[in-house]
């Protein structure tokens, strides 16, 4: 079961046609605050079938992806008229897709859902997959499911709202799959600034690489094997992030990813044969647009920490990572020692112009 | 994906094994007050995989099916170890099945697990069929999601420490598996007093049953069409229960059934030709096990109102029923006018002797 993904500029009207096939009992909408005034009035303005439905709306923000919001969810549905040929439409960031994904895969044991990300990073990498859920005991992603909507609707025609800040975290993610998928791909975001894309073209560019993550979560929808693929730049990307929340003063996940990205293929190099030449060129790449996130080596070991936490690493002496030995040839599985990440961060450090 | 259930009354035997063959980073078992003292202990003694896990104890009962308890699940899991290779065991009856295995269904978006029913009804009903879930808001079931438990342990070594009302209970739900087989499968279930089955038979008795609802659920795992076969009995079933639980004296589920079978009996005998006769046997049998549950032609109108509101049910002006042709003839997607239902039920007062 894959979800249907749409790429278009005519959002509404693609929400009015899902609606009328699939012929809910009933629509909700849910939005966050954010949302509900920059992107709901346009959807209800093109789509009677958005304006004709029951609104939910949640407070913004990663600390609001929790079980008090979830339960809120849940109790809007069911106190509104929500039956199990209800529908959920979740227009919004990777907060609003995921939980409201979540909440529709077990609110009376599953109703339909459409996701809307109106987010670059969401539109890249949390609409599409199959993931979903909300922080919990103070883990990310703690509790959820493997489910997903029955269509995607990606679209540029949000991120005029967005900031450079955000646009520039959702590239993070997409240089991820551009690096999975190959050199030609990763050539064609390097060439341009991310805030200088237009409308159109974004949306093409989106076309290819929302297609890179499709394909392998059509092949490994559970994260048995190929899917970890995905997981590029991210085991060192989640420490980072980790590390920041802890400093209290956190960072945008594609940037936390970007960073990753330049580690692990540091890693690369050291383990897998990966040309240095290339690693360079992208680490400068990704220092101009994304600056660096600074740790000393005093941060090592903490950052280390984080890493043998992850939910998705096996063994406690090492540590597991998903590297290339090119661009576009993926090696999964592969493990690194404590030492050996202490050396690739030191070449972090220096390609990164840290100290 | 279906559940490999396993018949057996070596249970701590079995578990170790697939404990052994799953080989999860860490093992739970999920028990309630009930199911702590009365199952655990014989388990802990048999099985070094229980007693090496790591016991998580819920309040029993429905009204503790909640999400209290579930967030309760989640936080042990997270707090003791757990990780996404871990397993978690559920020992107990429908309650503890049903929520255990929706927390293992959304603890880090799944972990595996084993179902071990310990009551008769959970056995028969609970424990096959991949529901999980919790009530909310009021209402039944309400949250909850279609998981399959790894396998399932159908075992009768535990149901010595049942009431005889319990056992009818879960008597109940057999019956309406074998008017759904056939007549052979019914008749050897009218042959006996439930209380009176020794450990044996009754375990080859629920290998039986049990398969008429393994297979179905095979065939139609998320209810689009066979699967309403096994709302048999049940659309009248809940409302009796509902007007129980309204009336503060609730009935058993199994007892509710076999009532609501009485009353789906009357309708197919009226609407789809089951034969009167039949039906006036099985009615008979019923009376003489579960005695009648007492409606009075005031009630007709909240029992009606009751069945619209189910959340299987579609239209507003007729209701929805699984019907009979004949013993093991189903028909589904049958519909009854008010007035029938309250032809019915007149006639279900009289063969239960009511008034």
């Amino acid at each position: 079961m894959m979800s249907n993904v749409v790429f278009t500029n005519c959002v509404a009207e693609t929400i009015d046609r899902i609606v009328s096939e699939a012929n809910p009992s009933k629509v909700f909408v849910l939005v966050d605050e954010n949302t509900m005034s920059a992107a709901l009035p346009l959807m209800q303005e093109g789509s009677p079938a958005v304006s004709g439905a029951t609104v939910i709306t949640v407070k913004p923000g990663d600390e609001n992806k929790n079980l008090e919001s979830l339960s809120y969810i849940w109790k809007q549905l069911g106190d509104n008229g929500g039956t199990r040929h209800s529908m959920l439409i979740n227009l919004g960031g990777g907060v609003v897709t995921d939980m409201g994904a979540f909440a529709a895969s077990t609110f009376k044991r599953g109703i339909r859902f459409v996701n809307v990300p109106t987010s670059l990073l969401a539109a890249v990498d949390a609409s599409v997959g199959g993931k979903t859920g909300i922080n919990f005991n103070g883990l990310k992603n703690e509790i959820g499911a493997f489910k997903d909507a029955d269509t995607v609707i990606v679209s540029s025609m949000f991120f005029n709202t967005l900031s450079a800040t955000e646009m520039r975290s959702g590239y993070g993610e997409m240089l991820k799959h551009a690096l999975i998928k190959g050199p030609e791909m990763l050539a064609d975001l390097m060439r341009q600034d991310v805030l200088e894309v237009g409308r159109e073209r974004m949306l093409d560019l989106l076309k290819e690489n929302v297609g890179v993550k499709e394909e392998i979560v059509r092949q490994d929808p559970t994260e048995k094997g190929l899917r970890k693929a995905l997981n590029l730049g991210h085991t060192t990307g989640h420490a980072f992030e980790s590390l920041a929340l802890r400093r209290e003063s956190p960072i945008p996940h594609g940037y936390a990813v970007a960073y990753g990205l330049v580690v692990e293929l540091i890693l690369s190099v050291m383990k897998t044969g990966f040309p240095s030449e290339t690693m360079r060129k992208i680490a400068g790449y990704i220092y101009e647009n994304f600056r660096a996130f600074a740790v000393t080596c005093n941060d090592y070991d903490e950052l280390i920490d984080f890493m043998r936490h992850d939910k998705k690493n096996v063994d406690v002496s090492t540590i597991n990572f998903t590297l290339l030995k090119g661009v576009g040839e993926v090696a999964l599985d592969s493990t690194a020692t404590f030492d050996e990440i202490k050396a690739a961060l030191d070449i972090y450090r220096d390609v990164m112009h840290l100290d």
